[in-house]
């Protein structure tokens, strides 16, 4: 490691250097060097997006997890396709990179060959961040949809009770000449970590994001972290929540959010359960014409940034290229907790 | 018509009454004996389950799109399979309703072969009102997503100018010896009639339902209608209807919100372009388990109404028991609007 602390007490990596960080890290708590591989990859993008949650930080969350027992360690992924048109990725109870991989080009072959597909990745340890593989997908310029439930601590509409997890929904397009449009929000109205940083600054948290153990609306995050977080857009993104808890769980034979959790037993180790992925093939739909209305919908992204508005993935592009040339800034008390991992 | 008048100026209407009043009306306005049957079941049963912007109400716009010539009222729908898993039912311009029908029987079949399908239903005028054709298809035991643009009536989360359309999204979950889980809402903060209803009562919108066309808030219906609508959820409702503008729009080959409203030129009539159906099968996912795993959906309604939440379908299966037993109640002023269509 070359990291330089700069003035400001941050330490500058290169993505080689932060992979190969990563890496070791992984491996020195049990995970497969495999694994360790394809697991960093998603660290590492997540740190050079800027995505601080899902980046170097990660390993602190991926090393209590591994020692938590609750990954397989060298799983070897089960690649089989229960129809013409679906995918199922079974992770065997190991991280859902590895299986992801090696079901990918299946998948990006069933959606060009039927002109759409789907994607159950099931009994995976995940991160709930799904812009990464979305992105994987979109790049064989595949349309994507993808969710999935993590742990319960999000009540729905109405409720008094923690039920869904913060169950993100991401959606790829690819766009001629440019990088693809890609979302991936959390259902729940913040993130999880959200309300511990306010837990941890002493800080009242915003209206409408949280209720106590007693149902009734709270602002203060230790009463929320004991009772429910609450979704975005009330009763609309309970909704949402719900249908992605149905369908990236029981659909694909897989967990919900209260059995994940179930699951975790108190452990506090990333969610397991599965992933739903559907990939619809532009020319599977318009065969030679896909070209030219893939073009059309350039006017919808020029009708929004022409306005002064900003498309989702446009922030994430701009620390990308920006940490390519300056390479990426992690706070050095972070760096040090993850060099400790090491010992 | 043995509409009855009760004390408080409603008519009692059966179901077999307003599917036979909405026949004529659409019938006296030039649309083929067929489509008027299938428009008018889509009506009847939005009067039946208590929707009342979505029942006989509907003949009003109905019929002054059919006057305004933007409907072609004998078109001959044309079903295609572009890809093996895609139906095309192709409208030709005419109402979505017997489009829909007409495809279903491929739609369903292409999912059970497949585990999955696309219908891309094309180039037709529809209500934006999505729960009967979702209904239909989970009746089969399929799972369904299904979306719409509309006009453009609703700015992006930063923007200032109506792009995006009330953007519905709709959920189907088949419920084993239980009426399904359905969902459908408009990815708008409000419908487009409440803005209406309250600049007609001379009432303050809510905050956050709407911009001006100074692009600043305002509460002001006025200013609203002359503005835009805002999404629910902002940021992520308003990437929820810009991905609900691309895959039932360009990718399907039909028209954006923007575009459906310059096809409309003012006409006021009801948008015209595509709407996009996925219907997912459980048994593709999970062969023999899927009854298993439906019944483990289960636990999930079962918490929710444990906890004396709502169900999304729920308002409207109870207004349906109702309507069978004791008629739909219509206000005799729309009834009476609506009798006088047929002059």
């Amino acid at each position: 490691m070359t990291g330089n602390a700069d003035t400001d007490s941050m330490v500058t990596l290169s993505l080689a250097e932060a992979q190969s960080l990563s890496q070791r890290v992984l491996e020195h708590h049990g995970l497969s060097a495999a694994d360790a591989a394809a697991v960093s990859r998603t660290i590492v993008a997540g740190q050079r997006d800027d995505c601080q949650s899902h980046g170097l930080y990660r390993l602190l969350v991926c090393a209590h997890t591994l020692r938590s027992g609750k990954v397989v360690t060298d799983a070897v992924p089960n690649i089989t396709s229960p129809a013409p048109a679906v995918v199922r990725a079974d992770a065997r109870g190991g991280y859902a990179q590895p299986a992801f991989e090696a079901a990918l080009p299946l998948f990006v072959d069933k959606a060009r060959t039927h002109g759409l597909a789907a994607m159950a990745l099931t009994d995976c340890v995940h991160f709930s961040a799904l812009w990464p593989e979305v992105e994987a997908v979109v790049a064989h310029g595949l349309v994507v949809l993808c969710c999935t439930p993590s742990h319960a601590w999000v009540a729905p509409a109405g409720g008094t009770k923690p039920l869904f997890g913060t169950n993100p929904l991401a959606f790829g397009w690819p766009r001629p000449g440019d990088t693809p449009f890609v979302f991936d929000f959390a259902t729940s109205g913040v993130a999880r970590g959200e309300i511990e940083l306010h837990r941890r600054a002493g800080k009242t948290l915003g209206e409408g994001w949280a209720i106590g153990s007693d149902g009734q609306p709270t602002t203060d995050a230790e009463a929320a972290l004991a009772g429910a977080m609450l979704t975005f857009g009330g009763h609309k993104g309970s909704a949402l929540s719900l249908m992605i808890e149905l369908i990236a769980g029981p659909l694909i034979g897989d967990m919900t959010s209260a059995e994940s959790m179930a699951f975790d037993d108190g452990a506090g180790a990333s969610p397991r359960g599965g992933v739903l992925f559907l990939a619809l093939d532009p020319a599977g739909f318009l065969g030679a014409a896909a070209a030219e209305h893939l073009q059309r919908a350039e006017q919808l992204f020029d009708a929004i940034t022409g306005m002064g508005a900003r498309l989702p993935s446009q922030r994430r592009y701009a620390a990308r290229a920006r940490t390519a040339v300056e390479g990426m800034k992690v706070p050095k008390g972070l760096y040090e907790d993850v060099l400790a991992l090491l010992k």
